[in-house]
């Protein structure tokens, strides 16, 4: 008899308030004090806070909304210095409907007002952007907790994205250091002997989802430790699950 | 000092390949001897599986293939039987380029070659398709589960579904019974006190990826007990989570 495959989902508590300039390893460390880090885990991190400590935070008092955000915001009763925000968020406009926004980030991320969002975000008139570049901020965050820890662990910075044709946002991944994204099971053989075609898994996107389950959006829980998933190491990024346009049907 | 927020994923060892007939929940039940269901868990299937024991499978040697079947198949290098067994399962074509045939099902779900998939089937010539039902499929196993264990255990059919924009598949929630599959925040308020806007999670779909992480795509081990996450009750289906098109952007 085979034993069970376990996989766990650790919620880290007691996390304070990150601020512009903090040490996220040095605080993700105290808050995983009772549940100390173990060489395989994988450390999920959400967006806000990675942005929060770099300082992704906009004053909308400073912003002068363009003509086309004043238009779009009056028509649909939004703030027009956050739709600027988003514009100025943008490389490319993808849906401007209903009051929706849905935006090319400057990554390639296809998502709602390109990532830009006021919950859980100190002060009255400020906004939260994405950090300029996820990967790098993975990858920093990887590397200080490795030199803390003694071992290697993969880091996720997850975001809560909608999706085409299904109701509901899941966490997915916008940045990730020391695993492989994908798992790419091409040319391997099923249970059945035969060889499988386009099976690729979005294995750092399941592993953000799997980690909502304990971020909640009212608890302040931005840090999830997954145990127990045989990952790949490998220089990942987030960038390898944004589809090249050149294949993409819905460009 | 709180405490850690724990959630377990367990993949059941030692499935049988489940035949026309079978009695899913009997089979579960044993499957989980090791790690007894308790009151609180939740049960994540994958689709196929459940197609097996729904009888969804078509031999190709019954299959006469239409003209516009043996068109794409012929350009493209595919089997033009499992063609027509894609356009036969499809109410709406969705995309037909380069090979590839997104179609929206009769259910709704918008999804390469409307779920119709020969891997990890018995047979050299046999595909196996979607449930006719799924939520229905989902019900049917939430009602034998309770019947035997005296407490109801939410029941999410999975399937492994690819997306615009990103990079390989995850699996979501095609079949949802005894549980919410969104949970609605609307109206509560942040960290901050502020009320929240379009925060609705699909939780079904999060619940689903985070079991993909156990099921594996090669190893036989196509059950999962989620324990730890607090679902809500609910007659919930998994046709919630498709979006009304009338909403719907990306139409």
């Amino acid at each position: 008899m085979t034993t069970p495959a376990y996989v766990q989902i650790i919620g880290l508590p007691d996390m304070p308030e990150v601020r512009q300039g903090d040490d996220l390893a040095e605080i993700i460390l105290a808050a995983a004090a009772t549940t100390p880090v173990e060489s395989g885990d994988i450390l999920v991190v959400t967006q806000k806070i990675v942005s929060k400590s770099e300082g992704r935070l906009v004053d909308l008092a400073t912003v002068e909304p363009s003509a086309l955000a004043r238009e779009f915001a009056g028509r649909w009763g939004k703030d027009p210095r956050q739709v600027e925000v988003v514009l100025r968020e943008s490389r490319r406009i993808v849906r401007m409907e209903r009051g929706i926004l849905i935006c090319e980030t400057r990554h390639g991320f296809i998502c709602a007002n390109a990532g830009v969002d006021a919950s859980n975000v100190p002060g009255a008139d400020v906004v939260c952007l994405l950090p300029v570049d996820p990967d790098a901020s993975a990858q920093r965050l990887h590397d200080a907790l490795a030199q803390r820890l003694g071992f290697p662990v993969p880091v996720i910075i997850s975001d809560s994205f909608g999706r085409p044709w299904r109701n509901g946002i899941t966490n997915i991944a916008i940045g990730v250091a020391g695993m492989a994204p994908l798992a790419d099971y091409r040319g391997q053989l099923d249970t059945e002997g035969r060889e499988m075609h386009v099976t690729v898994l979005a294995v750092a996107d399941e592993l953000a989802a799997a980690a909502e389950l304990v971020h909640g959006k009212l608890r302040r829980c931005p840090v999830a430790l997954i145990r127990g998933y045989p990952w790949e190491a490998a220089p990942g990024r987030a960038a390898e699950l944004v589809m090249d346009p050149e294949r993409n049907l819905f460009r």
